[in-house]
């Protein structure tokens, strides 16, 4: 399946910071969109990093909470790997593996078409999958029963 | 394919903490594995709760960053769902999408025997894929080049 196609399952919304958009309020726009990682850009759009939320939790554990003053600048990640709306998921899924990273941004020339991460990955590949929870206390509970119906 | 083939996979040290963990130490602990979750044992071994760096990065904006007196049990989600040895991989992925969730403890009775992450997953279906990164840079760069050889 083509890159482009997932985007469109997605919503249309791309949610960014620039440089100079200060942490606190980088973590409010992650928290509040229910993303984890905003691609930085310049007043022209141009696309000039990643910010993550995994990026800012090292960040603060390394200054020992004292990350208030911090800027998206200071946190970012801009030696970039990008995809194009044209690849392959299974190519941006093995980009990810390859370099341990979360999220890929889709890229049209300097601009920022769409972010795509693990969890949308796997969402296109579980979409039609019907799923019943196991949790542990009713997991643990049938094991008492002895009844091996899981 | 069975997630104990997958946990063969991977490193079989399995870091936890228990209740009465620091925040700070459980961040140490994540960032220093490398990992995004952690499971949650009592004295006994028993799983009681998983906590991972995105319930604490939540946590610590909360808290305007005042979060050097929480310990793990007050961050802990310890609503489970648990996977087992037996599960195929695709059920895995089913259930991370259906619950949004990047994290599954796979348990043997009350014993958690291995955590299975997003990445993982994507790791497994990736492994055999040659892959070559695109930067951005060299992207753009090209594009100005006018080499359609990407």
């Amino acid at each position: 399946m083509r890159v482009a196609i997932l985007l469109e399952h997605k919503s249309k919304k791309i949610v960014t910071a620039s440089s100079s958009t200060s942490i606190d309020e980088a973590m409010d726009l992650l928290i509040s969109n229910k993303i984890g990682c905003l691609p930085v850009v310049d007043d022209s759009g141009k696309l000039i990093g990643i910010i993550s939320d995994k990026d800012i939790f090292k960040r603060i554990h390394q200054t020992k909470g004292n990350y208030h003053s911090l800027k998206v600048e200071d946190v970012m990640v801009t030696d970039l790997i990008v995809g194009l709306p044209d690849d392959d998921i299974a190519y941006i899924a093995g980009v990810m593996d390859k370099n341990w990273i979360r999220h890929v941004p889709i890229v049209d020339g300097e601009r920022v078409v769409g972010m795509v991460s693990l969890r949308d990955i796997i969402r296109e590949q579980a979409k039609n999958v019907e799923i019943e929870n196991r949790y542990l206390d009713l997991y643990l509970g049938m094991r008492r029963d002895k009844s091996g119906d899981i």
